[in-house]
């Protein structure tokens, strides 16, 4: 059995978060038991990957919203309204976030009718409570499983004894359980596939060494750490089988846009020949943009660049940068893109709408 | 006029070195006096980049052979080679500074019959100290002329404006003056191009972040910094009209090794169908080297990538690396080799042996 290291766990009636800030050095899960830690772990990144923030807040609601004061149903809505405003203020890109928190919303007012036939208030609250930590395990749960399909489907892709390249983490602890594109690395294990893994540092935040690299080495895969820029001598050493990353937002061409460094990724793979694999819930899977020239950029902070981590500044004062968050890979670069409903080909405009009329 | 730093200055009689490990925070030059400061500026990397280390070892080799107590050239000459192979033994595989303390030594041997006529070993002493001196000069010297030549036959290919990306350190500190790939944007801003540079921050050593960053910032031309991994996003914008970067070793049939992330780079420029320019000095192309398979590639430590630099380990304890210090980029994506004699286009394994047999 692989080794999964929990974003966020809900024992004994208690909310803890792993603090991914502090990794690799410390493991540390936080409890939160008010709205202000929720708040403070989503701002600062303890809790980070669009799916493991929809579970985190989902849950945080329900923890918080204990501390509510209503007399009614109405009344407890309102508070719970303000409360969900509150935390979505803590990081306001997250699409995944609004989304989970509009959903523990509905699933509080679908209560009405339900509630009618408890006779006191306190008993109507406690049933509220049970009702919100279901829906909150319920988002949890349909994420591990999506999570699951889609190590399922790009397993199929994989041979025995495969050398795979990733790049940042888009790994189990940045979903409810298994990842997305580390999820057919974790179901490998579990069936003797010895992969041997190699995970970009991922400049200039270094996901790939802190976060892949540690939740890979400690489930015991074989993995590698390099820098960046040495993906193309790993491939041009035929080390590397299939590359494998995550994906933040598709267009409805197939056009991906992932963390930067993944569009040269995937020019390093067609040139070597080696197929490039992107990992993408058809949640991620936006067909209202046509093609990834209509995805905004995020540029950061230049400190990220020359002084973060650092015992000293590594550029000189005042110099100017170029820090994008990410970048999009053409679609004619991706092999193959995987959801959870299974594996799409090209032409991706066509395929990818067939995703969706069949969920209808 | 562009503003070059020196990375070795001979003034007054005294030699001193730029300290390019306290680099970019500090500016330090230290004063080489003894065989003990020579030995640890070239091994502890205060002194980098072949031509440099070339030029500071002549240089170095003339100020510390004052020390040496002798009656006669025999017994100088004695001496002067045991100092000459404790230098060597600073950094065993760089060639260039073999070559140049030989060539030192070349000039002492050649000075017997000269000094014939010089009546007291005392006034001979003098004498011997000056030709060293001169040797070291002449050192100096080619290179600088040979950078300036490499950065005339550099700046033909290149257009006012352009946007220019480059890798590591080829610049003014790793040589006399000019350096190699940054020679002609030096020229060029003499000569008011406006490049607009982009500088890799070269990991794991940082050496485009610490130094071409530095050193091109200082000397008032436009540079940003990005991360390696960047590259791809800066000429997908339509930033970059030229990529130009140094080379180690040049084999036969125009394979080029160099800094680790070159290669992928040279398939990036490729794919983006931006030319993509590799200096070399002849010194630096070893036909007897049929193909870039023969080069050996250095691998260096792993505390490179996850502890060097950092506040506290960035990756998890015991994780494995792979750490290649350098890698070779294939014939077929360079666009054309500068050298001091002139640019070579392919088919190199035809017209890289015509800059040897001109010469003859």
């Amino acid at each position: 059995m692989a080794l999964f290291i929990a974003p966020i766990k809900y024992e004994n009636g208690r909310l803890y978060l792993l603090d991914q800030t502090l990794l690799p050095g410390q493991e540390t899960y936080q409890e939160i038991t008010t709205k202000e830690d929720l708040w403070d772990s989503i701002y600062k990144l303890k809790v980070r990957g669009a799916p493991a923030i929809g579970v985190a807040a989902a849950y945080g609601m329900a923890v918080c919203s204990r501390a509510i004061q209503a007399n009614d149903l109405g009344e407890f809505a309102e508070k719970f309204y303000e409360l969900k405003e509150h935390i979505a203020s803590s990081r306001p890109t997250a699409v995944n976030l609004f989304w989970a928190l509009n959903r523990m919303e509905s699933r509080l007012l679908s209560l009405e009718a339900q509630i009618a036939g408890i006779s006191s208030w306190k008993e109507q609250f406690a049933f509220i409570q049970l009702m919100l930590l279901d829906e909150a395990e319920q988002i949890r749960k349909e994420d591990e499983e999506a999570c699951y399909a889609m190590g399922e489907h790009g397993l199929s892709l994989l041979k025995k004894g495969m050398g795979i390249l990733t790049h940042c983490n888009a790994g189990t602890i940045a979903t409810a359980k298994y990842g997305t594109c580390l999820a057919p690395l974790y179901l490998g294990q579990e069936r003797n596939f010895d992969f041997r893994v190699f995970a970009d540092e991922t400049r200039p935040l270094l996901q790939g060494a802190r976060l892949t690299a540690w939740e890979l080495h400690k489930a015991g895969i074989d993995v590698t750490l390099i820098c960046d820029n040495m993906a193309s001598i790993v491939m041009k050493n035929g080390w590397v089988d299939a590359v494998v990353v995550g994906c933040d937002r598709m267009a409805a061409n197939g056009d991906g846009a992932n963390k930067i460094g993944t569009s040269g990724l995937a020019i390093l793979a067609k040139e070597y020949g080696i197929p490039f694999y992107m990992f993408v819930p058809t949640s991620t899977i936006d067909l209202n943009t046509s093609t990834g020239k209509d995805i905004h950029i995020e540029e950061r902070k230049g400190e990220e660049i020359y002084k973060m981590w650092y015992e000293k500044p590594m550029a000189p004062e005042g110099i100017k940068t170029y820090n994008p968050a990410f970048d999009v890979t053409d679609a004619k670069y991706i092999t193959a893109v995987v959801t959870e409903k299974g594996v799409v080909y090209p032409p991706y405009d066509l395929n990818l709408p067939k995703l969706f009329s069949h969920s209808l």
